[in-house]
């Protein structure tokens, strides 16, 4: 059989072989790195036998399939470490994630002092370098293997899986956990790991199951790459919205309220009032944008329209029950089919288009509560949703300019560097998931990518990622994290006002049907938001801010002109305070700093007779004595322009 | 026995008599005007026997109360008279209102023909003018009586009345009805009346029950009246915001979202957009308002706290169910306790209070389907809801502030002299439906009632209309059918903070108790977009003016000038458009007007050459040339003071 190895080059072996084997014939540096095969792109353990020509990848750690199966041992790991120090505990699931790996359990709560007992323990086993096996046992010896051993939750998977599926063990010494793999070939295998956390987790994130005690780890192929992702965790931490929004009194949240519903606190209010009057008015103003405000939520009958009701109805929160109620009602998990409605209000000419509509809207989701996380997946949110109707001659123009509205958005809050630009594609492979016919896809696709090369946007193309009636652009962001999140969405769609019959009349005095652009231009604004706490660490531009300046007298005999000051500034509709506290300036100054406001006003005997108003900025640090009129004015341009300025001050940083 | 008239005279009889007798030795006049009497206060038939010493009025149609018993006897020969052209018809009930009367029937829908038909029927059986008469049955007989006559809705009445109570008929010739009355002497007594529509109505407002068919009517004492009545209707259809709010594209509402739920348009919408920005900068900037932005939704747990769990559920609209959800949720009908927990999130020094939290709030109401009415009672709206914490010392100065600032919004909308001011007080003869002591209630109320007449604001005082916790200023405004409905309401309470654990740091480190004002400034922002509508007849000031410029070139020649002209002013954000049509100008100007556009600048050879622009106003018509800057620097003005200026040209009124 010949094997092409990865990079073009064959072997050529005259019997079956393991992958491991291999990989010690390629070299013993390989096979000692080696974590997973893939065979003609497939991904599978060391142990797999290779006995047809194929091609062949042997995954390291530095492969992120090699890496997920170095975390899966470690996993495994973990939890032989937990039932050695915790036998009564009952094992679930240990899966790989993107950011290591967890197990649950069925256990006390595990407090830090457990986790580090268990790191220990962990180092123990892998210092020990047990040989990791893997064997198959029947459906009915493997019930009785851990009915034998008392572990309820593995009885429960071996029962729901396919008649038809091999049931597959990996042994590591004695303990033994039912596994599809792959693994590492010894437990010794896993070099750097931490354990990061803990938490409760419902047993298959159903909230009606069984709550698990969970612990999250993290493993990689060297401790160089473990200490970079750690201080990456604790840089991440002091950026996290969750965090720091609520040390900044941006939000909270309230048990008997619920989860995924937070309260915005009046420093929050702030800025997503200066959010959505800057978007309001620039869409309103400047991309001729007019203005919905419809209902929050509407009879079953419109999601019967809108194919929600079959599709998407375990996603809304439902009011009322159809067996009993004459009338059923649900929260708008959208805002498509309201804005249709406006449309469909009037009869329209083929002169009044294109037709923008804009509504800061407010949409439900009903997610499930273990999903709930600060800002970002929440249970009800704001979003600068809108909906063009427009001629199909129009819909290159009006789409591009979509997209730089969004660029032009992403420019002004500094944002534009972080985020990726996808060309969501349909999937030719999987025509029947799709609308329409190849050529219109191809057509339509290329229109989007002719458009983002001519705006000189970077993006990748994504196959299969387009909604059902047409390819989209999708502008993505990670959060503190690495979590990707989609920020904003434009969609061609040249389907809905068909069912919705929606039309336009035509020079001719027919009825055509229009082209739909379902787009947002800011997005979700409680997210962003989120994603501005974490961008800035909390140091936002002067115009968000919630407090702009502190005015600090040097002594109460200032207070007067303190108040003046104040007066002054607001009268600009600067927002400022005045620290009248009795504290040492150093205080003050510090206190104003780590309540990240941009501008201190230091007031004393000079800048009261002078008239004047000592500086010291975020950005410049003491920026020495100046004239308030030109300070106003300096500040109220930084506001008007939104400017983002450096920090060069490095305590401030 | 004594009988002390209503002007303080007394009548001696010897023997029991009945009130018409009584009005006829009195006078013959009153005695043909009677309608009802009204002994000790409670309001009876003039057929009832006075037979000891009592206070007697005797009621005519100009007594709200005769009217009643006049239109109750109208609803009547309005059955008859149904029954006689429409035999199959089954009468269900038939009260008089405020506006006059109705009666139900099951039946086909009437059409405008039929009213005139059973309108002329009516006129025949007042003309003949049969005698009234009362009696009673048992209640087998009278079940027995209508079950024969084949009325159903009749016999469940009966069925449903108490074991003891009288069952009462009254006759006219040969017509009868179950009534508890009371009724005039003669179906002659009706000599003014009109039917005005017809309407669909469940049984019972039940929308489970059977679909009946309303008449509606009115009567009055004299033609006068009526004429009167029926003129004011004609103006009032004409500035009704139902009819003129849509017409003008302010809102709509679509069958398949539900009803109470509408959809404000663009137009609608720019109006909103003013208004909400208006008084959310109005409260922030200029009375120390701080603003939230709270879930519209909660777990039932937060309810249970705050009372509406159990006294309020069947107004509120719930997802889930509890005998099978986790978690039960509420879309909210108050903003109440989501601002008090936004308080919660922080620890509060006496120096920190008074916090005056503001949100525009979008709430909800689970009202039945039969009361919807365009946008003023409607599922959900939008209001400017806040609540003050405050130190107990500082309550007075806050709520007389929250006073002003109604004031100052209702004097900026050109209403205030629309409304009536209401001192809201407890009863102290059903002490037990409040908390608190007397002392208490007295101090509280002369507080409020000092504020009122402090700001010279006249108001009357309405026993047992207070909150259970304290009393309240309401705020009452008429539409234009003369329903009265509240628009603002400020309340004193010093009992929520206890319940939901609210304290604040004293002087002495002690924690207190704040009290708090609930309170709108504007109040429902739907419902004022529906005042302001019928205030304005859709002439609203300008800054209100979905559309405020209209520019029409009277050529095609001028269609660069007129563009220019349109790009000036939208720079100096004046909502604007040119009318590029190639019609008459005649028609141009016609068609601006009926828009309601306030100003009409037309543009032509000469205004062109000399760069200005001929203005007709709404409010001075022909207002003659003027250079562009002035017109634009007069009407920025007249928006910025929200100018209400007098409209001198007739055609416009």
């Amino acid at each position: 059989m010949i094997i092409t190895l990865k990079d073009g080059s064959a072997k050529e072996y005259s019997e079956a072989k393991s992958i491991i084997d291999i990989a010690y014939d390629i070299s013993e540096g390989l096979a000692r790195a080696a974590c997973a095969g893939e065979i003609n792109g497939e991904v599978v353990d060391l142990r797999t036998i290779v006995d047809s020509d194929c091609s062949l990848n042997i995954l390291t750690a530095r492969d992120e399939k090699g890496l997920s199966a170095l975390r899966h041992t470690a996993s495994h790991v973990l939890a032989e470490a937990v039932q050695r120090l915790f036998p009564e505990a009952k094992v679930a699931i240990g899966p790989s994630i993107d950011t290591g790996f967890y197990y649950d359990f069925e256990s006390a709560p595990f407090s830090r002092e457990d986790l580090d007992a268990i790191e220990k323990e962990m180092k123990k086993i892998i210092k020990k370098g047990a040989k990791i096996e893997r064997f198959t046992k029947s459906r009915e010896d493997a019930i009785a293997f851990f009915k034998e051993k008392n572990e309820p939750y593995k009885v429960e998977l071996i029962q729901d899986l396919p008649e038809d599926a091999e049931i597959s063990f990996y042994s590591q010494g004695d303990w033994v956990d039912l596994c599809a793999g792959p693994h590492l070939m010894s437990t010794k295998g896993v070099k750097a790991f931490k354990l990061i956390s803990s938490s409760g987790a419902y047993w298959r994130g159903n909230e009606k199951n069984q709550m698990l005690a969970r612990i999250y780890g993290t493993a990689y192929g060297t401790k160089d790459e473990l200490q970079e992702h750690l201080t990456m965790l604790e840089e991440a931490k002091k950026r996290d919205h969750n965090k720091l929004g609520r040390e900044m009194k941006l939000f909270t949240t309230v048990d008997v309220i619920g989860q995924g519903l937070p309260l915005l606190m009046p420093n929050g209010v702030i800025m997503l009032k200066e959010l959505q009057r800057w978007i309001e008015d620039l869409e309103d103003n400047e991309w001729g944008y007019i203005r919905t405000k419809t209902p929050l939520m509407a009879k079953s009958d419109l999601y019967k329209i809108s194919g929600h009701w079959d599709h998407y109805k375990e996603g809304m929160f439902v009011l009322g029950d159809e067996d009993k109620d004459k009338e059923v009602f649900a929260l708008r998990p959208m805002t498509c089919p309201f804005q249709y409605y406006v449309y469909k209000a009037e009869q329209h000419s083929y002169r009044d288009l294109p037709l923008r509509y804009g509504e800061t809207s407010t949409l439900f989701r009903n997610e499930d509560s273990g999903e709930m996380h600060g800002l970002t997946r929440v249970r009800q949110f704001t979003i600068s949703e809108g909906h063009l109707v427009v001629r199909p001659d129009q819909m290159v123009k009006e789409f591009k300019d979509c997209i730089a509205l969004a660029q032009h958005i992403l420019q002004v809050l500094g944002v534009e560097e972080d985020v990726t630009y996808h060309l969501s594609k349909w999937d030719p492979e999987n025509s029947e998931k799709y609308i329409g016919s190849p050529e219109v896809w191809e057509e339509t696709e290329g229109h989007i990518r002719a458009m983002l090369q001519e705006l000189n946007i970077p993006f990748v193309e994504d196959v299969g990622e387009a909604a059902f009636y047409g390819p989209k652009v999708d502008i993505n962001a990670k959060n503190v994290y690495g979590k990707e999140d989609t920020m904003i969405t434009i969609q061609w769609d040249a389907l809905l006002a068909e069912q919705f019959d929606m039309y336009f009349i035509d020079e001719n005095g027919d009825k055509k049907r229009p082209y739909i652009i379902h787009r947002t231009s800011m997005g979700c604004y409680e997210r962003t938001l989120a994603w501005l706490i974490e961008k800035y660490a909390g140091l936002f531009p002067t115009w968000l801010c919630p407090e702009q300046v502190r005015i600090i007298p040097i002594s109460d005999k200032y207070h007067d002109y303190a108040a003046q000051v104040e007066q002054k500034l607001k009268e600009a509709r600067i927002r400022c305070s005045v620290d009248q506290r009795s504290e040492k300036m150093g205080y003050k100054i510090r206190d104003a700093r780590l309540n990240r406001v941009p501008f201190m006003l230091v007031v004393g005997a000079k800048e009261q007779e002078e008239g004047v108003v000592s500086v010291r900025s975020r950005y410049l640090g003491d920026e020495g004595q100046k004239p308030l009129d030109t300070f106003i004015r300096d500040i109220c341009e930084e506001i008007r322009t939104k400017q983002i300025r450096k920090i060069e001050v490095e305590e401030q940083k």
